[in-house]
């Protein structure tokens, strides 16, 4: 067997989520467990949390499916379900698409990409080209196309966070690469340091590390942190000097919770507004239909846009692209409808205006409502989530609990989410699945239990908490 | 780069297909060219020539993807335009999916791999279970799955017909694996001989090559074969006696011409028919949404059944799926009603059955057709298709027209699939992008253009053929 596949490691999906569906299938055949429901805020997975899908997008997705309610003679009947945008949308992109049925271009449906360069281009106020666009399964199946293209063997070097979304760890296992971590701070709102960067890459370097791109995550995932323009123009010019990639990983761009304070930046947007000596830097940006006020995570739909990237390297991210055919087409026409919304006017605005602010600032809420919960907890702090849909907070074990979990061949933290979910029902990821400093404990929990649940849910966290503290105090 | 991605090679979507795309561009521009549309042979990529898809398997899609349908105040104009047992379909899915916009368990939906194991308990006569089930995004995401995990390194060695569908070649090029072909007969309808393959066994072995699986496609692309139950029991005790694990690719298993004659047996059916002892024979079998009568390749959906596998390597093919998520839902919707559609008694059921019968017998017209047209030929002849969707025809080319081919670097195969698009713009692939025995030429068309067009198919062939030979003639 690939001797790699063994040493990957994902623990989003990893032992508390097997645990979790066990527990589920108990739930469901007996009583005798201490909670009702799982509650799964290991994944940012918000329909399965009763986050509603937004109306004019499934609208439409089903006009595509069955184009037998465009037909004319019954348009009087499914004018009473659907509005006249979502049937107009849904003919312009079957004359493009053809069928949902067909294979699409490998690289995704032109007039999509199309749709895909406005979207970038009204965001950053520079152009973008549909031919440097790919649509993706997912952010994840882009990404990993990314990087088994720029790893060569072992001796290839990439530029991780410490904390990281596990994909990354996970596909450079598999590609039997080297990951080369770098520390985001804590005490710093989780924010990069581009000395610290500089001091990753000598000393990989140094090692014989051949280290050829900077992966971000911005807004962090499990973090939550919002990059400043300024420490973007400083990580752009650090990857510009040292002749690395920068892989974007931008799928919470919409997920904000301080525009006024703590913006999202493209980084395309501010490397083109630098010098342009700065705009051959090779950048691959990536985005999701899954994230956002969207959340169609189980449609597998995403983009990435190749800036710069040498033409050599462009036909084999095509080929590579080939031999999967193409992405699935229900993914990409989600990413035509997030890219091009109802504009003001439409029949639809209102609505799809109203959905997503509702979602968005009911996000908001719950986000500051769990940051609050966790630090009011003995022992824990947990910075604000500026962006995306988790909060990662540290927690302060005492000895006890650390000399039971060793005891048991658990690190600490997987130990304390095992508590929890056995106790709550809740499942969380512990920090180690992500990375963390040496000698701290976290774990990462979404924030997207349903709202009218959520005080129930802090106060099950809350109690936990207590006696867990209480059970192993020194 | 990564080196190995620059070895492989993908020709269904290659130069001959990358021309095509540009030539159709230039007729949405200009009427410079002498035809007056590109025909895709190239690709069994049925809705894309027309072929209409399966009504109920759409109707169910559209209410999963909009079930404000369902709602009981909109019943009374829905009901005017879903047959009941569409309705009541969508119902039951979405009572286990819950939202088709949420992640799914990382294997697939345990409703929809339970509906799986009884459609194959029902072909087979033998249980199958869900938990050996995947659900994948197509049957190739789960043909590179699997072989990414039985590949160790370059030592390993994975038996492939030649001629074969070149996902496997292209896929052993990314893993940096040893090809091991065998050839298939065409002097005997494209049979597989025992002895050949224990002949490319023994030398590979010989040559330190470790050999691991065995990939079959049954029915076969691009030779349309279809094995024997006797021929199959032979591989069978093969792979036994070899220790080689049975990859059965029969994503065509009901695309079968002449079933009196030519049934398709499965190899889980066979084996599980033969000695117990042949029980424990690991094999995997796949199969796809994208081909039979169903053609919904846009939707990227598929499912394999692992038989008699090691627990361990199970696990890891549960991680490796992890990483990625889950397969998109709208494919996981379409396997299930490809294995559970309509029954008779059910109101779809009558049109349900038309709607198959009549894209089968059209697509056995259209085969006989081809072929026909293919043995008319000067110097050419042609297998027929007992199964699948494509004929390989042997074309005899005049030595000129070879020694044109090599001073302009191509292969002659490939010199003349390029003339046939240019002089008909039908896009074909030439044999060298699946493999052919040393100095032969063929290539793969597949008999997808519509009915009412075939004849002048057909004649422009001829003439093309004709104008060629003639330009060519010694």
């Amino acid at each position: 067997m690939n001797a790699h596949i063994k040493n990957v490691e994902y623990a989003v999906r990893g032992e508390l989520a097997i645990k979790a569906e066990a527990l589920r299938d108990q739930l469901n055949k007996t009583n005798s467990l201490p909670f009702k429901t799982i509650v799964n805020c290991n994944i940012g997975n918000p329909q399965q949390l009763q986050q509603k899908p937004i109306t004019f997008f499934r609208q439409v997705a089903s006009l595509c499916d069955n184009p037998d309610l465009l037909l004319s003679e019954n348009r009087h009947i499914v004018s009473q379900l659907y509005p006249e945008d979502a049937l107009q949308r849904a003919e312009v992109l079957l004359e493009h698409i053809g069928s949902v049925g067909a294979y699409s271009h490998s690289q995704g449906i032109p007039h999509i990409r199309e749709n895909v360069a406005k979207f970038i281009a009204e965001r950053d106020g520079y152009a973008a080209d549909p031919e440097n666009i790919y649509l993706t399964q997912g952010a994840s199946a882009g990404v990993q196309s990314i990087l088994s293209i720029l790893v060569k063997d072992k001796s290839t070097g990439i530029l991780i966070p410490t904390p990281q979304y596990p994909l990354y760890s996970a596909t450079l296992s598999l590609l039997d690469a080297t990951p080369v971590p770098y520390l985001l701070d804590e005490s710093q709102d989780w924010s990069l340091n581009v000395t610290d960067l500089e001091t990753s890459v000598s000393t990989a370097r140094a090692n014989g590390t051949d280290v050829r791109a900077l992966v971000i995550i911005n807004p962090g995932n499990p973090t939550g942190q919002c990059l400043s323009e300024e420490n973007m123009r400083e990580i752009i010019e650090f990857c510009y000097t040292q002749q690395i990639v920068l892989l974007a990983d931008e799928v919470y761009q919409t997920n904000i919770y301080e525009p006024e304070a703590r913006p999202f930046h493209s980084f395309k947007k501010v490397l083109m507004s630098m010098d342009s000596i700065f705009h051959d830097l090779e950048l691959v940006s990536f985005h999701s239909i899954s994230k956002g006020m969207i959340g169609e995570c189980g449609r597998r739909g995403g983009y990435f846009e190749a800036h710069a990237i040498d033409p050599e390297v462009m036909s084999q991210i095509y080929k590579i692209a080939s031999v999967s055919l193409c992405p699935n087409v229900h993914g990409q026409i989600l990413v035509d409808l997030m890219c091009q919304p109802p504009k003001q006017g439409d029949p639809s605005f209102e609505k799809y205006s109203q959905e997503i602010g509702s979602i968005y600032s009911s996000l908001r809420r719950r986000s500051r409502k769990l940051e609050a919960c966790f630090n009011s907890l003995e022992g824990v702090t947990c910075n604000p989530a500026y962006g995306a849909m988790y909060l990662f907070p540290q927690i302060r074990l005492p000895a006890k609990a650390i000399a039971d979990a060793e005891a048991h061949g658990k690190a600490a933290d997987n130990f304390y989410c095992l508590e929890m979910l056995d106790a709550t029902g809740v499942c969380v990821v512990p920090g180690s699945g992500f990375g963390q400093k040496e000698g701290t404990w976290h774990f990462r929990s979404t924030f997207l239990p349903p709202e009218d649940l959520f005080d129930d849910f802090c106060e099950n966290l809350t109690n936990f908490h207590k006696q867990f503290m209480n059970k192993y105090r020194d």
